[in-house]
């Protein structure tokens, strides 16, 4: 392997590269002969914004998203109804909620789902402190927004295990046929569940 | 936009990412955060290896290839065959090319084909060092490893003009259908080339 790069340095930055998720060696040599092409200034920039994600980066210490202040601006936000709170998986998550524009509660993120064949359990994962905020007792409904997977639904499981003996509402999102989607491609899971959780027809369109 | 991202940390380091070549900001935003979960130290080796590449990294004066030393290995290995040069457009085409073990010469990097339309003028290209790496006497032949596209040909075309004057033998690289695939779906100017450009079958394959 060694010997097809012609600089040691070029193959070192090629390996950080195709450490990447979904990034191989090819496109991982294509990204940094493109940065060795710009500007020293470019390539600091670059780099900097990296290291100084990693070293100021905090989590906020209500719903442990990624957070510049000790806060998050959602959970610092008076206008937004605290005692609605949506479960996700990760910060992806909560960015893709908020694009909806659709959601004006809070969040809870997990930081992943059980999962025993990826070594992941329960105490891996903050489900406690959302047991704390519940007990809290400001809390009056959940939203759970986690992947229709069996680690998922496992999650789900045990959260409504770990919260049945508070008085909260417990809700998941709504499963179905995607909006623009034809019926005769979906699943037949995903159709079943769709005509099992129906829901009214007031007339209008969402 | 600005709004949707719940960190400016974050969000700067996801700008930087989106700029390199083929990556968007969903998968912009997954690298971030993947790096984010990574150690201090794994983090700041990927952003040292970029830098120290950028900083340290050469450019080999016999044939600009990217290199550790003045002169890159594969021109100070004496074992290669100094009257035999490959002209390729970037330091990947070098890579492809050893890959291939089947090259013993040596390589002469043009940086680019002349483009018009991306303002590359021969000027910009090291056409000029390889006039001179010819007018040195030593060399006996160019192979000429652009792509078959319009500027490629016109690259070929000047360094013809340019080097018509010396003896020095001028190939180009052979144009067919690729090894493994079949005749019906190659498209016709491929095809047509292949047998305008047959070779002798001496009763071995390949």
């Amino acid at each position: 392997m060694s010997q097809e790069y012609p600089s040691i340095l070029l193959e070192k930055a090629v390996n950080e590269f195709s450490k990447l998720p979904g990034i191989g060696r090819k496109t991982a040599t294509r990204l940094v002969l493109h940065l060795l092409r710009k500007s020293d200034e470019e390539v600091e920039g670059f780099s900097n914004a990296i290291v100084r994600l990693k070293h100021e980066a905090k989590y906020c210490k209500e719903c442990h998203s990624i957070s510049d202040t000790d806060i998050c601006p959602i959970c610092a936000n008076p206008s937004r109804d605290h005692s609605l709170i949506c479960v996700v998986e990760n910060i992806q998550d909560v960015m893709a909620v908020e694009n909806t524009m659709q959601f004006r509660g809070v969040y809870h993120v997990l930081g992943g789902v059980i999962s025993p064949m990826d070594g992941v359990s329960p105490s891996d994962l903050q489900i406690e402190s959302l047991v704390s905020r519940v007990a809290s007792g400001e809390v009056k409904e959940i939203i759970l927004a986690l992947s229709s997977t069996m680690e998922g639904d496992t999650t789900n499981f045990y959260i409504y295990r770990k919260l049945i003996q508070y008085d909260v509402k417990l809700s998941v999102i709504a499963r179905g046929i995607s909006v623009g989607d034809e019926l005769e491609y979906a699943d037949e899971i995903t159709l079943g569940r769709s005509i099992v959780n129906r829901t009214p027809f007031t007339g209008k369109t969402f």
